[in-house]
């Protein structure tokens, strides 16, 4: 029925309690249960009983506003990836469990070896959401009065990956022995220094936990700069991307897949998985008057300093009312590509900073698509066939109703139409999405590394 | 029945599949499921059945051994804490959850976060063993070609562990108001920026997340030098430490708690906890027997290598079956307590290295009692009455069998003699130690400081 082979992928977004910054309010939104595990992992075996690939949490290291009534109006506290991901890891089977961890206040010894413990824990579901952080306040938090530039903080991230998966490499698969007879726990031949020396980082290994399940845990990325696409093409393995328009992602895709060759990759070992908020109703009328509730959640204060926020350019000043103001991307040092998208399409569509708020409160950037299942069912098909998505990664306005329909009303048609699995197929995440297992590139005659010894 | 009020503490310390280097091959260790969360699980449950107040766990972040033959005899692949702990909140009740994490190769916005998320996950189980890492190795793997020193790192722990402290209280409890019509989350005016500008951190604050449901998770640390002793007395809950003989424990004991009141602390603020090794025999003669076939289960590389490495000091160039040799302390740089105790006995039982890593391969310096249930509970209730201890950290010499026996045969001496718990009664770790919850200590008139408005 589909005209591509196979099956999209899907990923759900876990905001708690919502993806729309007022979705706190939403009389169905748990809002007094964001600290509670009971209700997350509800969530999660909702989302797992809809088959999705995985489920992604992002990440900051610093509450999101420093403005007193926007700080008071939205939520701030959440549990810590690690953490919250390993639990989940014992309540569920089957689904992928994204974790953001940023490469700019972190070190790789410890995010190699968290990941390969959260791969182990959970049987081969874990994937390394890798980001380089923007936030001027987070800077702060570690030791720095500001952050670094942003083609700095992609310098980074380029080796803190490159070490990170060195690590996952430093034992090889069949390290551990266990032969009490001969006293032999593990096979030391097996286990390799990394010795990496470079701008940022020496690390000389080995970890001090086995290779992970899946070999590596599955490398997500998020970034749509030029910075961001290069890092992207040669070591990404999933894309969480936003675009608008069917053009503008069609346009990437193809963009960044054929970056892919020069790396020596394919483009089936990257899946392109846009976001996308679904506002549903059952019928037409009622997903308008749902898109209407929402709008009307977002106190005025927390919609501009979220916008000001996104696009790293404070717009507090400006009326509200009035259009976006006339400034370039020169003048920011942060979301660059964010910052573009958003001026553009306030531009285009000549929105007001009110109404631009309204409109990526939810989204915050991604794609809202409003309708009844079949409607949501149709865009989304639509961009899988026109190769401007190997899948997405859905955004529930607010937990759990938003997560509730999407899985009991639009999940079943995508199924009906053979667009996405009725069952998990595969034992690993890596496997339900299609990505091959990582050869060990430390291995004798590949790249060749001094034995621990 | 017992002389002292209340009862004693109990701690076990996962070390997985044993303490002894080479229980991983006795016959009745899982050595083969040490990456196996589902074996860890009933660990756990059968520690929790023992009503036990906390699981204790390890950490290094570097491979314990260079040497080729004791790194094949050795188990040098775990889980990560944080990732383990917060998997087994899932599982368990009752039983404290205390996580070990280095202030020397860490930052202590993403240490307070991660302890005060596993507080609320846990429901108030959470505590934190502060080390300052002692292995050469674990410097390589964070950038440095040599540890720090030893004083230096000292200092940079106590910032650490005050800036940590700090961040933990800088939401008030009553700061989350969940308040959808007023659009009031939280309360903006009782959330603290903490400004902490200081001779190793800068950190502003506050963290993102709620503060933690004990207030601070409990602090244990288990340094014996004297500052470690300092940092103790005016900071830690819990001490593990390590003596061999009565006289010695309550000689540490006396000190320790004698250096409280000029931190403005009393005594009962802080317990005491030394490790014993039990080794169990239903008889005298099958404790001998059992503690014979452990002892032949140590290959001679690995119980030198484990001795070179816990006294900081290479002794696989000397003769193993001839005396300790003649070096002082100041030739170390690692565990300067630790070399001074291993050698003091040495001296004293003129033991060979042969039988010096025998008795330690499996206490590692603390104390080992080999005996019957009866026996060993004469023991600890020798000590718990005589103010060597407030309780103990129990090290099974393998897992399950010496858990197992340790929970089916001693606990139920101790409750039965009042010295023990028959059922949990607080409703956090703190409640069960006997802690108070601690004050917040940014609160205006207090310690005042700007909020983040």
């Amino acid at each position: 029925m589909t005209k591509r082979n196979g099956e999209m992928k899907l990923g759900v977004f876990f905001q708690i309690p919502g993806h729309q910054i007022g979705a706190w309010r939403h009389p169905e939104a748990g809002a007094d249960q964001v600290m509670n595990f009971q209700f997350i992992k509800k969530l999660a075996q909702t989302a797992e009983r809809g088959k999705f690939d995985m489920l992604f949490l992002a990440d900051h290291s610093a509450v999101k506003f420093t403005d007193k009534t926007a700080l008071e109006q939205s939520v701030n506290t959440s549990f810590e990836p690690f953490t919250l991901l390993s639990a989940l890891s014992t309540v569920t089977e089957h689904i992928g469990l994204v974790g953001t961890v940023s490469t700019t206040y972190n070190e790789p010894f410890h995010v190699a070896r968290r990941f390969a413990s959260l791969d182990h824990l959970s049987n081969g579901r874990a994937a390394w959401n890798v980001v380089t952080s923007y936030q001027e306040e987070e800077a702060r938090n570690f030791n720095l009065k500001k952050q670094l530039l942003h083609s700095t903080r992609y310098q980074r991230a380029e080796e803190f990956v490159d070490v990170v998966k060195k690590l996952w490499d430093s034992w090889e698969d069949d390290t551990l022995v266990f032969d009490k007879e001969s006293a032999k726990f593990a096979d030391s031949s097996k286990m390799h220094e990394i010795n990496h020396n470079g701008e940022w980082f020496s690390v000389a290994g080995p970890l001090n936990i086995a290779r992970p399940i899946q070999g590596h845990p599955v490398v997500v990325e998020a970034g749509a700069s030029e910075a961001g696409k290069e890092l992207a093409a040669r070591t990404a393995e999933v894309v969480f991307t936003a675009w608008q328009t069917l053009e503008e992602a069609k346009e990437f895709y193809r963009d960044l897949k054929g970056r892919m060759a020069k790396y020596g990759r394919s483009p089936e070992e990257l899946k392109i998985m846009p976001g996308i908020y679904p506002v549903i109703g059952r019928t037409e009328e009622e997903a308008v008057e749902n898109q209407k509730l929402l709008n009307n959640l977002i106190p005025e204060e927390a919609g501009v300093a979220l916008l000001s926020r996104m696009i790293g350019f404070d717009l507090s000043g400006y009326d509200v009312d009035g259009p976006f103001p006339d400034v370039t991307v020169e003048n920011v040092n942060a979301g660059k590509s964010r910052f573009q998208l958003l001026k553009d399409k306030a531009d285009r569509e000549g929105l007001t900073i009110r109404q631009l708020y309204q409109q990526i409160a939810g989204a915050r950037g991604h794609r809202e698509i409003k309708g009844t299942p079949e409607q949501i069912s149709d865009q989304m098909q639509e961009w899988y066939e026109n190769e401007a998505a190997d899948g997405f990664n859905v955004m529930p306005p607010y937990f759990p109703g938003g997560l509730d329909d999407f899985v009991d009303l639009v999940i079943p048609i995508l199924q009906k139409r053979g667009l996405f699995r009725v069952e998990y197929t595969g034992k690993t995440l890596r496997e339900n999405l299609g990505l091959k297992r990582p050869a060990n590139t430390l291995v004798e005659g590949r790249n060749s590394v001094k034995s621990i010894i």
